[in-house]
């Protein structure tokens, strides 16, 4: 398919920035297509986001920033199914008048996290747009036959676990918007939203224990409420959260102790999304064996409910239910 | 990943008008990924490809037609590896004012490419956007063990093959956008360029022989010289085209026989793309079984051509070679 960038042909930047990030599969970029040989035994998993400029990145950020974070939120949605990543195949709109600057930038950034989770560039696509820039990704990723976890098979009595903390990378969004944080945090603070928002680490280590004890689960990326309320209408059961155990950062407890209205703002984390942290549900007898998986590689895990019979996500404070005007969304 | 549509949410379309059209392994498109359980002794071949409002589709054309165009040029794609199709991941940016009755019509589209085909939707990823509509595709297909069929390994001696005819495409494009042909062709002829530019059949049924005998193979969409240019580099080869060889249809025919300058028009014809016909090379010595095979199942077949050594494609006409200004490209 045609469509050339004014600054530079679309075929000289797969050949220049692209090709070299290709896995074997990628024949070099010079085909039409990829070429995947599943292993036996195993199922393949596929995960595609889009993010349209201005909607799911800031506006004016075509680079390395940008490029990770694509890759790593559906690295994300590999983690939530237990998945190890093989490869991807990746879309690129430019805006029609970009620099040539931002390739070279925006190819670093996919080398990063190629290199970072150890999976390929299977193919490539590129295009020109006269609007925002549109990057898509697919990835493939496998588990062993039968094994993928779900959403649905979360069940009454199970608890309910996430994994790292919540609510940093939307103070990172802030503060990458020039929206500064009152009161302003520390620089290392700064430093920690920051890395929360753009390069959320995706929670694959965890997947041979997730496929073992997880009943159900999804990443956390519209909100931890939007997001407990997929895995609760999947499973067709009631997801009941304490408030008090939701995790939250050293950093981000700063923050939040230091607002005028404390309930609002804490609404705002817990719903505010982009932490590709999971949310899973396993057996109680399990929960000795996975706080001891958790630690072996150094991951946060935070037991913040439990499974109960009914619909919807109930998220209590001090024993009262809280109320929210919106459960997951994002703006620019 | 969250985007509003301001006049339907997007899990609203999703589950009204995708779910549907969902196979097994898409979940009811209620997880965040796909499954996909490869068949013992198979290789997955996979290809995307990206449409924007303005450069691969005309202004404004958000419905069925463009669903429809969107599977069938991945199909191509697909096609010309030698590949089945299995299924496919989709991302639709819808523009942020657009009419609800587009969706439908948009699904619709989908589903009579997936029920001519079939194969099924397997994940869908619906997004907003402040700017022209952008859809992708992601199709996955597989052909048997070692037998993808690549841009590579086509050898001097070879016959060049090219299936069905070129420039109907581009002549319905012509019509879509309103530039009247001149002289203005039947309703029949135009009417046969139309279905040409959006429902190019995709040459899938002669995958079995093309895996069989063909050496190196694309699927023309860039445009028949451009094509034969990337296969002719991937294999390192000189591609020699007769110009009096490629075939046309008997409209297109009559079109160029009333042109002022027929030259001109001739190279807008083999140039211009969007044909989703294959261009292949195989052994002179598989030459009648190819014609058999392709009389088998009622596809017009040329042999147009011999492969050489050196680089790059030669048209001749009359013995000599013709020049291009331009080799490929789209705008609209």
């Amino acid at each position: 398919m045609a469509g050339r960038p004014r600054a530079m042909d679309e075929f000289d930047f797969i050949a220049a920035h692209l090709a070299p990030l290709a896995g074997p599969g990628g024949l070099d970029l010079k085909d039409d297509a990829a070429l995947l040989k599943p292993s036996a035994g195993k199922d393949l998993i596929l995960t595609k986001d889009t993010m349209v400029e201005g909607v799911h990145f800031p506006m004016g950020h075509y680079g390395g920033d940008t490029a990770e974070k694509l890759l790593r939120v559906n690295l994300s949605d590999l983690a939530a199914k237990g998945a190890s990543p093989l490869g991807y195949l990746l879309a690129i709109a430019w805006p029609k008048d970009i620099e040539p600057r931002y390739f070279q930038g925006f190819a670093s950034g996919l080398r990063d996290v190629q290199d970072a989770y150890d999976f390929k560039l299977l193919g490539g696509d590129t295009t020109v747009i006269d609007g925002p820039m549109v990057v898509s990704a697919t990835l493939i990723g496998e588990v062993p036959e039968g094994s993928m976890v779900k959403r649905s098979g979360a069940k009454a009595g199970d608890d309910i676990w996430v994994t790292g903390t919540i609510g940093d990378a939307y103070l990172g969004l802030q503060t990458v918007l020039g929206q500064a944080l009152d009161p302003q945090p520390n620089a290392r603070a700064l430093w920690h939203f920051e890395e929360a928002y753009y390069r959320p680490e995706p929670r694959l280590l965890f997947r041979k224990s997730l496929r073992q004890y997880a009943r159900a689960c999804a990443d956390i990326s519209d909100g931890l409420v939007a997001d407990a309320g997929h895995v609760a209408k999947a499973s067709g059961v009631n997801f009941v959260i304490d408030a008090d155990k939701i995790p939250l950062s050293s950093a981000a407890g700063a923050w939040l102790a230091r607002q005028v209205n404390q309930d609002e703002a804490f609404k705002q984390l817990i719903t505010a999304g982009d932490d590709y942290e999971l949310i899973f549900s396993a057996l109680t007898n399990d929960a000795t064996a996975i706080r001891k998986a958790a630690k072996a590689i150094g991951m946060r895990l935070s037991k913040v409910g439990t499974v109960k019979s009914g619909e919807g996500v109930t998220v209590t404070s001090d024993g009262k239910a809280m109320r929210f005007s919106k459960t997951g969304h994002k703006h620019f």
